[in-house]
């Protein structure tokens, strides 16, 4: 339970860079956990809402915000609810990061860690190919970069197109440790299948891609192919250009993905909308307390993300127990 | 019928691009479809392998394939079967193409096509915008490019990379028309993360963008954002970085996707892999027929996997009816 | 939200012939309804436990009771919580009855409605063919008798058998209305497979039929067979001995099937088991407040999960639109 | 894969008192089996139809079958077919039972073991207790009772009502052995929920029920509940009331679930119909090749369908690693 909280904790707003919005996120375990042990019932974890103001959404009925659900969903379900912006707000990402700490503990039992960190923010980009180690070193620093000087860069970064009202997205990259090489499945079973549909789930992922990947499009086969070789009685490949996935399972490489995160939507200038009661050109200006990169804290999104896929993999005994 | 076999025609190798093993690829309609018309039955379509040759396969159980599913698979099922690759094969994705030409005639009925086109082969790509129309266009050049310039410079470099026993990636741009406003889900249900996970399912895809993708995460929100105009009475949005998704849902624009796919890792000079039977470092040199690169054939089965994923969304009501 | 409250009214129990405990089931309608109106969102319900007390249940962590999920619960999970019995409680019925009585007022927008009353209890047994009108009605009686004449001859059967110390079975039989002919699928799909797996999810449940049920398999064909003709230009069974369903779907004639339940396992005499701790044979006597007979509760539950399998059918396609 | 073919071979027909139409039901493993081993591909077993004749359902598009899925058929898909009944064919059973073969030898590794057998055909009833070995010994007489008493009167039963041009329904009893204390789950993914679900997709089910079933509505708790005791250092029940299911999991007894047949609609005498193309009523007579009691070809079908559902949640880990 104290593990829930701490992941709940790298999830929330650090001042200067993120929503001046703050929410106590203490998890309440309702259900399914006596003692700190978990009891076989389903875990019901409550994360309470309290810092919340619906009457600044009012506005988007008539004026929907470019780049947000509002359009869509007010075209979609009749009495869409917009305040707080409902099912599509990231604060239900709040949810997914205590799900994944439970997922991260059951995956643990089998040698498994998830480690994350962010790779870019806007033009400010982590060069350097990354451990899983330097990834957890990560947690030290408030925008998940995985050194002091990064994190700097990326502050000041992020503070700048802060003040000018504006937003700006970024890169994370996460490592899934500790696979044995044959698990995942294939086609629509598949562990990058099955890992690319969970992070497109996270708002704001634009894009999905596993070890070189995009550039891969540009290697020859020659370049691309990890070797095998024979280490101290292990397999392993002598270097990660598929992100340790060949056929939808491990090749015995650490599982490496990267997720493009558009900027927040939120921007505190005016944009052009229409407005939908009277069927013309309108403008919106969305005032409120935004994230001017949601990045750093949906390093910890992937994060549970992952853990969530690799456990759900697991129940589904994708192959645990076949496997050497 | 007739158009499931010319979507099959399209995912077929040609000459002195593609690999030279030839399947007739003729669909038998087996169960579902009576005089044309589709029964209510499930519809199951036959695709005969005619041209194989299982025999060159023997050596991978020793010595597996780099890049390949040889060693997770042989690790993951104790009496693997080697021989044409099995599941593992990307013969299967005639199969994935004979469904995907059902589910774009369902599709159809709905006002709702999907179009793809070679983006790039290697270094040589295509730097335009390119329209639902042009990508249609590229049916008619062996590389899937849009233009007669770009299918020379394509298929020149894939046959230079051949000539020397190497692959190349690249990849596949799709567009998905006519979609409403609204339609798609939220979460795990979202357009995207279906879109996705479908496309990851396809062999050597290592991975999937929207609208500008990775770019964004070094965008500003002020430049992301795609604004709303009324255009004739319907509503428009001004630009498409968004690739037509927010939310998980449609906002109007076309959806558009980008594929990366890893070059075809059999190549025909010796490469390091180790040998399971004696525990040791070795080689193993892949003979036989291959694709230099399988990106042109992919186009079909990226429009089929996109059909796909449409139609099963529209079979779970998301949400025609409901939308404007 | 009347509505629900009037469901869960109906599954509470009822002076005399049902258990002592008192909950209040309010329920509270925490997301997804704004105004009375459902927005899009998942609706959330909460139904708090008030009266609990769980140090009654400590003793049969040692001596699992007879005929109660103590055992395998035990046996299964390691550190299962017995308190309130946990996840396999009928408390839990309270959320189902809950959820049903939002896809009751789902399915009647289809002209689809579901009554179910109590054909049974113990060697009660209303012996007349009952119409839905009369289902209906049984909602004025404690018992969910049709008559006021039953009602009081199974109120004083389950008095009787409570003043004992012991419990007793029942059946419940449910009718869906308005269904059009062809509603449903084949296989796992079939109306009466996905009817029956919901009712077995039923705690107490231990048959299922349709129809003339069980008493098909002395008939003959000629009996059986259920003739068409023709009334006032509509298709109408004469008979209804397969209760509306054949080949998985509906035939036009309403559904009708009934739900056997064993008697509560929880009795205040006696009983033989084994003692987990020990290893040896033990007694154990359970105190506390039970329902000597819980089919009148069941009743509520019955139809709830008729209604929530009928909606999910509809939400599928089953095939609303397809149908004349 | 002999065990497949021997399963196949307790489906078909026997003289006298099956059909005369004749297949050889000969299984061709198509795929996933190389040497008499399970490759890890999915399985592909072809049956193939051979004696067919589709002329005979011409007429059942005007004048549709009582008790046959005909007239829903054809109001549900627009280009229904049919010939041969289509994907409503009691034939599809042969897929199940050749697919239960192969889940039989997959429970047979965690010693589980499915037996069923004939229990009733019309008035004929078998009134014993019968052990899964007794089960076992049904497979010697062509009626799959327990006896051969009960062989020749069964026979001698069905023999006279197919001479008459009638059909007769029957019940079917099936006993699973070997599954530990807690195997299953709940709610909806109870043992007996998903057992029920699968029986009801068998063609004729009008009724499933578990123990003493139906009978326990009438009976007392103190009757019911099933006493543990220890036997030689194991748990055990003193009675087999519950069917060894209590809360959806097993309570160490054997499963024991019997299963209700319609009698087969197809029978050889006038039936009152109604005519789709002229609106009004009509007769229909039903000639051809039928079995005037599908009960004996059944028990093969119900073992299947058992093996199948039982491999499927061992597959889904419920819980076998988890249980003493």
């Amino acid at each position: 339970m104290d593990a829930v909280a701490e992941e709940m904790r790298l999830r929330r707003p650090v001042g200067g860079i993120g929503t001046p919005r703050r929410e106590a996120d203490v998890p309440e375990f309702v259900q399914g956990i006596t003692d700190g042990r978990a009891t076989g019932q389903p875990i019901l974890i409550k994360i309470a809402n309290g810092n919340t103001d619906g009457s600044k959404y009012a506005a988007f009925y008539d004026t929907p915000r470019p780049g947000h659900a509002d359009l869509p969903a007010l075209l979609k379900f009749p009495d869409h609810d917009l305040s707080g912006s409902g099912q599509f707000s990231g604060r239900l990402t709040a949810a997914i990061v205590a799900a994944g700490a439970v997922a991260k503990q059951i995956i643990a039992e089998k040698g498994v860690s998830v480690d994350a960190f962010t790779r870019s923010v806007g033009e400010v980009a982590d060069g350097s190919v990354r451990t899983a180690a330097e990834a957890r070193g990560s947690r030290a620093f408030a925008t998940r970069a995985c050194t002091q000087r990064l994190d700097d860069a990326m502050r000041d970064h992020i503070e700048r197109v802060g003040a000018s009202r504006d937003s700006v997205g970024g890169t994370v990259e996460c490592i899934v440790s500790g696979l044995p090489i044959g698990f995942g499945g294939i086609w629509f079973e598949a562990l990058d299948a099955e890992l690319a549909h969970a992070m497109f789930g996270i708002p704001a992922c634009k894009g999905v891609e596993f070890g070189d990947g995009f550039e891969l499009a540009a290697m020859r086969g020659s370049q691309s192919n990890d070797a095998y070789r024979m280490d101290g009685g292990r397999i392993v490949t002598a270097s990660n250009h598929m992100g340790g996935i060949v056929g939808g399972m491990c090749d015995g490489a650490p599982v490496v993905l990267r997720v493009a995160f558009k900027p927040t939507p939120s921007i505190g200038v005016e944009q052009r909308t229409i407005n939908l009661r009277t069927g013309t050109d309108d403008t919106v200006t969305v005032e409120g307390r935004h994230d001017p990169c949601i990045v750093p804290r949906a390093v910890a999104v992937v994060e549970a993300m992952a853990a969530l896929t690799v456990a759900d993999q697991i129940a589904r005994g994708f192959r645990w127990d076949w496997i050497l």
